[in-house]
């Protein structure tokens, strides 16, 4: 194909599209932050995307634009679109992925699922709520917070004086949103593709495993989920995806919870670390099936290949002696298992990769993730 | 990691290789022929391989060069060993894919099956060969020839006599080879991947249907293989890799007779159309595998990761008129099928791309790739 592809944005995500497009014929360019960053193979700019004198050019000259990331401010974002750049997810629905209380807001107008939240504007408000929840509560900056950062469990009102404090510097002002603290069993992600045109398509829901706030690893379909659970979070999906005008990839991250609720935690419009066992282990990867939506082309299969896929995230360790010595250790110990890397330097806790293991067997498929992921932490 | 690949020659072989090393996170860079080639994203250095001054540069800065084709002059070649450069397959092993009379002598050394065959150096000699076997035999010029290309089937000693005036003329000489017409039932390629270190890796046998000398279609594995035809075609790749000191990726190109024998037809010595099903069918790429093999790096897992896989060529047709309007309706009719373009301009005949189904069933697989690929001839 003769089509063109901007992306914002120069990490993995963006990376991890660049093998589909080369193999669709798509043609990826990618507005970088800095040089050298992941996506550096397809990076033909770099530059801030804050300012829409960089973004515009770059946006003019393909055929539509996308992101790594949720961060293009409105601003840049609404030039973009009176400029007459196709730009898919749109402002519209971007400004949900942007800030939660929006999204908590609207996903109560549609009737979704979620933990209580509210809006606070102080310490006493928030003790309000915490008194009224059980004496504890998650507290979230709404804007710019990712992978637990922004995130905070607290027991009193005063424990978000500082960001009560940040807002009122910032001079737009604004509340801290506070959600109940779930009581749940597990975590879950359901990933939903759609097109400008409708399309839609639901991959099989997957159990998500946090440590420290952090995505480390994913379980293919979601074990002991059964059908019931399935059609919840595929429901849940599709009635977030058409009621907020996503389009692309979106993952909504969600709780089950003890009384076997289905409750939405985060969402985020784009490929999301809980869809990367679809590389290796589902027909259409994400980032193929993000290439597909945005462009309106048809969607691809969302199956998954295998019965189970487990997906392991190589962090970076304390020391940052690099991975090469430990490339040749993981492909010797597990030939089976498939090595995907961002070109970025470790540092402690960073996310530089991860491991897919696909099969019959859940045990030995998690056993190969895992022990190949372990082999990089030196 | 960092290692660094350099490709000569920028096919699609070459661009296929792209989208393994941006996962593995290895550098690939390319010396393409033009401007605007299959593997242009990756295309560092535009220049002529037959010329050592331009290779020789393009070389020194990378950790091994590998190939797209097996047209490297043995002089160039030679440099380039002579000057430390790393090269897989080396020359040892080129020379035999480059010189069809070479390598039907080593077979024959190495006790290898394989059809009858002579040198012949005239009309007189040829016919000889062809009143010997049943009064057909197939010409083939040792060099250059390819997709069916410098390949004759004859049934008088004169009907080569154009070849053999244009090898006396290209000053070096030389013979024409000769081989029996095999009554085969059917054709069948065995791919094995080897390092420079020893280990080797074979993928299961598959079947290759070839129209008008041309690839056509892959079915993997074989179907009505059976035990014993798997492994004595991995005997047979193993053998030939080992005897011929082949490093990276080789196709052994198979008859399989009427009486049930196995013989040797043609040797590439790198990916080959007939691997391409590895892709989305096998746990380890022959693009992955060949980039871990030249690297000297542990093999990957080469089980098919499906029952069955079909493999489609898509060919350029009469009319020019372009893939990208085919494209929505080969999506749109077919969501399983993986796509794969190597942004070539089409021309009549000239394989621009292929599609590839993977499933439990062979025939639904064997239909989804073909109707898929029909898309595409509008």
């Amino acid at each position: 194909m003769s089509l063109r592809v901007g992306i914002v944005g120069g990490g993995q995500l963006a990376r991890m599209m660049i093998a589909p497009a080369v193999e669709l014929g798509i043609e990826v360019r990618v507005l970088a932050e800095q040089p050298g960053m992941s996506a550096a193979l397809a990076a033909t700019a770099v530059g801030d995307y804050h300012d829409a004198a960089t973004v515009l050019p770059f946006a003019r000259d393909v055929d539509v634009l996308t992101f790594d990331h949720e961060h293009v401010p409105q601003e840049v974002l609404a030039t973009l679109v009176a400029a007459g750049v196709s730009v898919h997810p749109g402002p519209d629905a971007l400004r949900y992925a942007q800030d939660k209380l929006l999204m908590r807001a609207r996903l109560e107008e549609l009737g979704m699922p979620q933990p209580d939240w509210a809006a606070v504007d102080d310490a006493s408000a928030l003790q309000d709520f915490i008194d009224g929840h059980g004496g504890r509560a998650v507290v979230k900056t709404p804007r710019g917070g990712y992978d637990g950062k922004g995130v905070r469990v607290v027991r009193a009102g005063t424990e978000a004086d500082d960001w009560f404090a940040a807002l009122a510097e910032d001079g737009r002002g604004g509340s801290l949103l506070v959600e109940e603290l779930v009581d749940f069993t597990r975590e879950l992600a359901q990933q939903v593709a759609r097109r400008p045109s409708g399309e839609i398509r639901t991959y099989p829901v997957v159990e998500t495993v946090q440590r420290d706030g952090v995505c480390a690893e994913v379980l293919a379909p979601a074990p002991r989920g059964g059908e019931r659970l399935t059609e919840v979070a595929a429901e849940i999906g599709v009635a977030i995806a058409e009621g907020l005008g996503v389009t692309g990839m979106l993952a909504v991250e969600l709780f089950e919870t003890t009384d076997e609720r289905v409750l939405i935690n985060e969402l985020a419009m784009r490929p999301h670390n809980s869809g990367h066992w679809t590389q290796d282990g589902a027909v259409t990867s994400q980032f193929e099936q993000h290439l597909r939506a945005v462009l309106d082309l048809p969607l691809g299969d969302t199956s998954a290949s295998a019965p189970w896929s487990v997906m392991v995230n190589i962090l970076g360790g304390p020391e940052d002696g690099g991975l090469d010595d430990r490339f040749a250790a993981a492909m010797a110990a597990h030939p089976g298992a498939k090595i995907h890397t961002y070109g970025k330097a470790p540092r402690p806790g960073r996310k530089v990769g991860h491991v897919t293991a696909v099969g019959d067997d859940l045990d030995d498929v998690a056993y190969q993730a895992r022990a190949a992921a372990s082999v990089f932490l030196g």
